[in-house]
């Protein structure tokens, strides 16, 4: 099963598909553009999952499932949102082998068939907030995919939330990417830029858009999660008006948010190396294997016993453990496989630990064999998870601090960006027209404004009028 | 919000809507057979969700996910399976402007896709045995819809596993029904009858089918829950073939089982009464709600200082509990909506509880008022909520009992499924011609045989010949 992995900096394209492939996270689906997620991609997901589920309960809001498909004339209300998605939408036109009335479309996102729906839901101030989320999939058509970055289905969750003021609403979109971002950089070990995005790069129907940009380890950009705060534009759009408190007729303020299985990418080509992935011990699926090591039949019996005993303990203090018993695959082999798939400690136990009643313990990040007595094992298994999340983390945000840039006139932004890439940070004067011209020339875009504007200390560096915002630029997936 | 419900016992469809929109679960979509699972009634299904899953990776079992589009060629290569789902399914023949080359089928059930990938994913029996399970939306064409019981859409899971031996497929399609009737009974407080099917009510592909069916409160049986023994069906048609341990190619072997949101209308249709919802604690997604009691100011700051510090203790106590503390609505209305959507425990809080150091405890299934003091609250709530799950059971169970009968011939049998409905229990020699006869007189199906075959105790209640199964009819959803 292990074969030899492309280098990650030779390349990396090439590195991630055979990473990605050999670990069992992914492969690709039969129709166009469809990915399967395997077992280990999926458990990932689903740790994933729980740490933003458990944050949006947290938060007040509540799940919920609207269908899957949209009848084509709801579909078309809003007008930039309909320009936006409808290039990609897929089509049902017959039910069994009777043709349809009109045209489905499978959810592109669901504000369109959530906010018809709302305008049943609230009459009143008291009926505001509506604070809710669903887990599904969606589709866009797309013609060049990658597994977990660009897949015409995938899964995520989207937040849709009603509010009865402008302020409300706005603290929502702020809050949700907080909680992204929280997300982002503790339980994923991603650092991240919290930011907003320029208007060219606004979710359609948006007023704004707020983002989590991160740094992948060929320093390309990957936005890894949006919030949207959408104004007044769908309550308009589908007529969600309310009563507020002061007698008077108004329209409900929207958000919307949504990270999807991308994320799963950004995991893995921000931690990955050339030995396989690395994965952060709060979202892996194991967190410890044991492998047992033995030539002859009696050493089997009492060191398979052994681990046996250890995994029940470390299960036992909650730890995500198994023990890697097949006896057709020699130590070494399974030391690479368990690398390849990232798991953070392996345990490595045999004749001579046990007579000397003890373990040796490698994490995946220092990669340093360390003897702990078998007694203490269970007492020291937290400690240097958290020291591998720890490490992946400090790592990640080394690796972005050095490719991370100011660019001082625009030949500096330019050259940069195209012989060294990574994040160049400057002063930008808020025109569509310099944004235009970097892309042209370097193929990169604005990934993020800081949340709050600050002053961009100095002159645009595209064409030198006064500064308006600080923009980092990057090349994106 | 709360307006009056059909009784239970008058009108029990229209009963089953009304509690189904007013206890806020779900409601009807835009599209033609489909729904909104809202947020009352996708907590319920999460906690489902959850009781399940636990039990599927306790034995064994991980989560993956395939894509939800199936081209059509690939879908037509199991013979029995193309003629029992074709006329269902839903079909996209674009993407955005280009129409597809082929036809893609939006799954109504994912083996053929799924049996697809374990042709490149099984080569030998190391290899084996693949458990997999999947979460996801799956769409049948349905022209007549209810709520939970038949729509177009609907969520579930569905595991497919391949096997070595039909022994080792046969044990997984057991174990799982097994699962099923543990999650219905010990967690949704449901009695089922956990048997195998008639040929003719098979699963198409499946060479036994078993199935969980319970009896609703208007003692119509619904199926709750399905395993497949898929013998070599899937293997052959989808060529997975593997080398044996005995170094011989052979096709694995197969199982499918799933359980539907379908199973959240067996929790409405099973437990409740005229007045709403009664919830097992186990799956309600607030267990308990204080309401607080008061006319003045002055009682209303301490009376909720009083609940908000009862809630969190009950919270800390891993109770699922809210305080309602709405300011237009007085008790009354408050106890009758929490009634409504089936709240298993209320507590009233007023200045006289308190002045009295106690509260009120008010069980939904009982409905007894009990006097506790305040400080003894925490500790007797767990023992409340075992109760309402206990109770809940208890008078399922009862009523079924009471509406199940022995069938001794074939006007009893015959006039007892038309006149008192039910459940009716006799032999059965095994043709389909007596099984038809009954559904023409009856509409009743054989919804259950016993799991192994027992002496059926006499000759045919149909036909007089040699009984060889024990059967029980019921006419069904």
């Amino acid at each position: 099963m292990v074969t030899t992995l492309p280098k990650q900096s030779e390349d990396f394209p090439a590195w991630y598909v055979e990473v990605v492939k050999q670990s069992g996270m992914a492969e690709h689906g039969l129709a166009r553009g469809s990915q399967v997620i395997k077992p280990w991609g999926y458990a990932i997901w689903e740790w994933i999952q729980r740490a933003l589920d458990d944050r949006f309960k947290a938060t007040g809001h509540e799940n919920l499932m609207f269908p899957m498909l949209i009848p084509r004339s709801l579909f078309e209300k809003e007008a930039e949102h309909v320009e936006g998605f409808t290039p990609q939408v897929w089509v049902v036109t017959h039910a069994g082998d009777s043709e349809l009335e009109e045209p489905l479309y499978i959810r592109p996102t669901s504000e369109t068939v959530i906010w018809n729906a709302y305008a049943k839901w609230v009459q009143s101030y008291r009926d505001l907030p509506l604070l809710y989320n669903q887990w599904c999939n969606v589709m866009r058509a797309e013609m060049r995919t990658r597994l977990f970055l660009r897949t015409s289905e995938f899964l995520w969750q989207e937040g849709h939330t009603a509010h009865s003021t402008a302020d409300e609403a706005h603290a929502e979109a702020l809050r949700m990417q907080d909680v992204y971002r929280e997300v982002a950089e503790d339980v994923l070990a991603i650092p991240v830029i919290a930011g907003r995005k320029p208007a060219s790069e606004r979710f359609p129907g948006a007023e704004e858009t707020y983002t989590i940009e991160a740094m992948m380890r060929d320093t390309k950009a990957l936005q890894s999660g949006t919030s949207h705060f959408l104004g007044q534009n769908f309550a308009r759009a589908y007529d969600v008006s309310f009563l507020n408190d002061k007698g008077e007729q108004d329209f409900a303020w929207g958000t919307s948010w949504g990270v999807s299985t991308r994320i799963v990418g950004a995991v893995v080509m921000t931690h990955g190396d050339d030995r396989g992935l690395r994965l952060p011990p709060l979202v892996a699926p194991t967190q410890i294997v044991i492998v047992p090591i033995y030539a002859s039949d009696s050493d089997q019996g009492r060191v398979l016993q052994a681990a046996e005993s250890l995994r029940d303990d470390l299960s036992g203090a909650n730890v995500r453990v198994r023990v890697d018993s097949r006896d057709q695959h020699r130590p070494g082999y399974k030391f690479s496989e368990w690398e390849l798939k990232g798991v953070p400690v392996r345990i490595e136990l045999g004749p001579k630990d046990l007579d000397a009643d003890s373990a040796v313990i490698v994490d995946r990040v220092s990669g340093e064999k360390r003897r702990v007595p078998l007694a203490q094992v269970v007492q020291s298994a937290p400690e240097v998870l958290s020291e591998v999340q720890k490490g992946l983390h400090a790592d990640a945000l080394a690796f972005r601090d050095r490719n991370t840039h100011e660019a001082s006139d625009f030949a500096e932004l330019r050259e940069g960006l195209i012989d060294q890439g990574g994040f160049w940070v400057g002063p930008w004067c808020g025109e569509f027209s310099c944004e235009e011209k970097v892309t042209e020339e370097t193929k990169a875009t604005i990934r993020a404004l800081p949340r709050d504007r600050v002053d961009p200390g100095g002159p645009c560096v595209v064409c030198g009028k006064a500064g308006l915002e600080r923009a980092t630029w990057g090349i994106s997936y």
